[in-house]
C-alpha cells in the first residue's frame, strides 16, 4: 500500500517546477538556497505528506532527536523515576524519551541496542541487565559514536559515564543501622554478586560487621534474586535450622517483602524479634501492613543527572568519547516499622524516619 | 566524526570486487541474486559495520519490526501489564517493543506519535492520555498507513481496533457489591468523565443503583482525579457535611488508598462503618495495612490480545485498513478487607477473595 508508492523529492520537484537537487538542499537547510525557496519547498513537502523521507534526512545529519533509554523491567519504581528524571530534563530541550526493557535478558537488551542504532538514537541510557556478562554488545553503541551514559547497574568500559549510587553507603547503613537497633545475627540477602551494585551492597554490610566487631557467618548470606518468593523461601530455609538471625538486611525490597510474610506465617515478631531492611524504597515498602525500612536511591535525582552528563558530552562534541563522568550520589536510609524498636530515633543523617 | 564517514554500499562492492547495484540487490533479498552472494555480502556487510544503512533498507521496505506503544504513565502496573502481554507475544515474532509514556499530555502524545512514525514502526498500540481531546494527531497513524491499535482509553476513529475492559461491568459489580454489604448511601469518585473509560464506570454505578432501587444522590458523586491526595481531600469534603456515605466506590485505586488514609485519621471504622472498593487492582491494594478490595483489569490478556489483533492486522495487508476489531474483555472482582464484612463470601463468579 502507500507505504511503497510514498511522496520523493521528485513529487515535490515537479510541483514546484523546480529542480530535484534544489529540493534537496533545501530540505538539508542548504545555506545556497534561499530562505524564500526553503520555505516554499518545506511547505510542499508538508502538504504531500513528505514525512518518511525525513527519516532519511535524520539519516544525514545524524540527529534523530530521540534518545533510548534501556531498563530491566519499567514496572519497578526505581527504574520508572530514573526514566521520569530523564525526561523531566530532556524534554524540554526537545527530545523524544524510548523507552525498551530487557526483561533481565541479555539477548533482548543486545536487540534493543541494535534497534535503537538502526533507528539512529542521539543516545542511549542502559542499566544493564543481570544476564549480560560480556560487553559486547554495548561496545556497539561506541563503535557507533553513540553516547552511552549507565546509570544504577554499569559494566566497566573506557570513556563511558555513568551515574549510581553509592550501594557500598547504603549496604553499611542499613547493616549498622540494624547493629544500633540490638541486632547480633544479621542475615544478609545479598542478590547476584555478578552485579557490581549488589557485590557493593555485599561489602557494605560485611564492613559494618567487622567495623562493630561481629564476626561474619557465612551461613546467614543467602543468594536470591529480587523476587518475593526468593525472600520467602530464604526465611524458610533459615528457620529451618537453629541459630536463627536477628534481623535480615535485604538487597531487594521484594525479597524482604516475601521474608516478612514468611516471618508472619511463622508468627515471628517483627521488630521485637527480627528486624528487617530492604532496599530500593519502592512505594509498596510504605503501604505494607507493617511498613517496611528500606534505603532509598534517589532515582528522579539519578535520571536528571544522567540526562545533564549527556547534554553535556553532545554539546562538547570533538571530545565525545573522550569526556566520562562517573557521578557517586548518597543513598538515604527511611527507618519505618519493620526494624525500628525503638520509639524516639537518634538516627544520623542522612536518615528519615515517616 | 564516523557518523559522517558512514560505510556505504561502495565500500562493499569495492571489498568484493562486485557491482554496488549487485550489493543493494543482494541487501534487498532479491531473489535474482544467488544465496552465496547473498551470504558473502551479509558477512561483508557485517564485518564493516554497514548498520547505518539497514535504518535506509528499512524505508525502503517500509519494515522495521519494531513497534511503538504509547501509554500515560509506565509506572501504573496496570500499564507495565498490558505492555508485558504486548511484548509476550510479539518478542517471539522478532518485533521490538519501544515504549513512549505522554504523562497524560496530548503534546507530549502528538510528539510519540511523530517520532515513532519518523522511525517507521510497523505498528502503534496505544492508550490515549487525559488531555486529549482531537484524534488529528492520531489520525496521523492511519494517514501513514501504519496499524493502530487501542487498548484500555480509546477514541472513536472508523477502523481502528481495540482492547478494552468492560469497564461498565466493572462499576456495576463493585456497586453492587457494596449494596450486598449493606451500603445505601455510596459515593462515586468518578474520575474524568471525558475518558471513555470513566463515564462507563460511573454508567456501571448508576445502573446498580437504579437495579437495587437506590436514588442516585449527586452529591456522592465526586469528580476526582486518580492521585492519592485527591481520594483524600473527596473524603475530606464528605465528611465534613451531614449525611455522610456508608461506602465508596472509586474508579482508582490510587484515589481509594487516599480516602483509605483520611477516613483512619477520622478514626472511621472500614469497613464496618464504610466500605471500599478502588479500581485496577494495583499490586499495592494487597500489601496495604488494611487490604483493598479492587476490579481487576486482566492487562497482560488485554496486551496479549492487542498483539495478536495486530498481527492479524498486518497478516492481512490487503485490508490494512479495512479490519476494525473490538475486543472487549470482562472485569473481575477482588474482594478484600476493605469491603468484607462478612467472613464468608457467598459472591457470584467472576469474584475472588483473597
Amino acid at each position: 500500500m502507500a507505504k511503497n508508492e510514498k511522496v520523493t523529492i521528485y513529487d515535490i520537484s515537479k510541483k514546484l517546477n523546480i529542480s530535484a537537487a534544489t529540493v534537496s538542499r533545501a530540505l538539508n537547510n542548504n545555506p545556497k538556497i534561499s530562505e524564500k525557496t526553503r520555505e516554499l519547498v518545506m511547505k510542499t513537502a508538508q502538504e504531500l505528506n513528505y514525512k518518511q523521507n525525513r527519516l532519511a534526512l535524520a539519516l544525514k545529519s545524524g540527529k534523530t532527536n530521540s534518545i533510548g533509554v534501556i531498563v530491566p523491567y519499567i514496572n519497578r519504581n526505581f527504574f520508572s523515576a530514573v526514566i521520569d528524571g530523564i525526561e523531566k530534563q530532556l524534554t524540554p530541550h526537545g527530545y523524544n524519551v524510548i523507552i525498551c526493557q530487557s526483561h533481565e535478558d541479555a539477548i533482548n537488551e543486545a536487540n534493543h541496542i541494535n534497534a535503537l542504532l538502526n533507528t539512529q538514537v542521539d543516545g542511549i541510557f542502559m542499566s544493564v541487565s543481570k544476564t549480560t556478562h560480556d560487553t559486547v554488545h554495548i561496545e556497539k553503541i561506541l563503535e557507533n559514536n553513540t553516547p552511552l551514559i549507565f546509570f544504577d547497574r554499569k559494566k566497566d568500559i573506557p570513556g563511558v559515564s555513568s551515574v549510581t549510587i553509592d550501594d557500598f553507603r547504603g549496604g553499611y547503613m542499613a547493616t549498622e543501622h540494624l547493629i544500633q537497633q540490638g541486632a547480633q545475627r544479621i542475615a544478609h540477602f545479598c542478590g547476584d554478586l555478578n552485579l557490581e551494585i549488589y557485590k557493593n551492597r555485599n561489602n557494605g554490610f560485611l564492613r559494618a560487621l567487622e567495623d562493630h566487631n561481629i564476626p561474619i557467618n557465612k551461613n546467614l548470606i543467602i543468594h536470591t534474586n529480587s523476587r518475593i518468593e526468593a525472600g520467602a523461601e530464604a526465611v524458610a530455609k533459615l528457620w529451618a535450622k537453629k541459630n536463627r538471625p536477628d534481623a535480615i538486611f535485604s538487597s531487594s525490597d521484594y525479597a524482604a517483602l516475601g521474608a516478612i510474610q514468611e516471618l508472619r506465617k511463622l508468627k515471628v515478631k517483627i521488630p521485637e524479634e527480627v528486624g528487617v531492611v530492604g532496599f530500593s524504597n519502592e512505594p509498596f515498602t510504605k503501604y505494607m501492613e507493617l511498613p517496611m525500612s528500606s534505603i532509598d536511591q534517589t532515582p528522579v535525582t539519578m535520571g536528571e543527572i544522567a540526562a545533564q552528563v549527556f547534554l553535556e558530552q553532545i554539546n562538547n562534541k570533538q571530545h565525545v568519547l573522550s569526556v566520562e563522568k562517573r557521578v557517586v550520589l548518597a543513598p538515604e536510609l527511611v527507618i519505618r516499622k519493620s526494624s525500628n524498636k525503638t520509639k524516639s530515633l537518634k538516627g544520623t543523617p542522612p536518615v528519615s524516619t515517616e
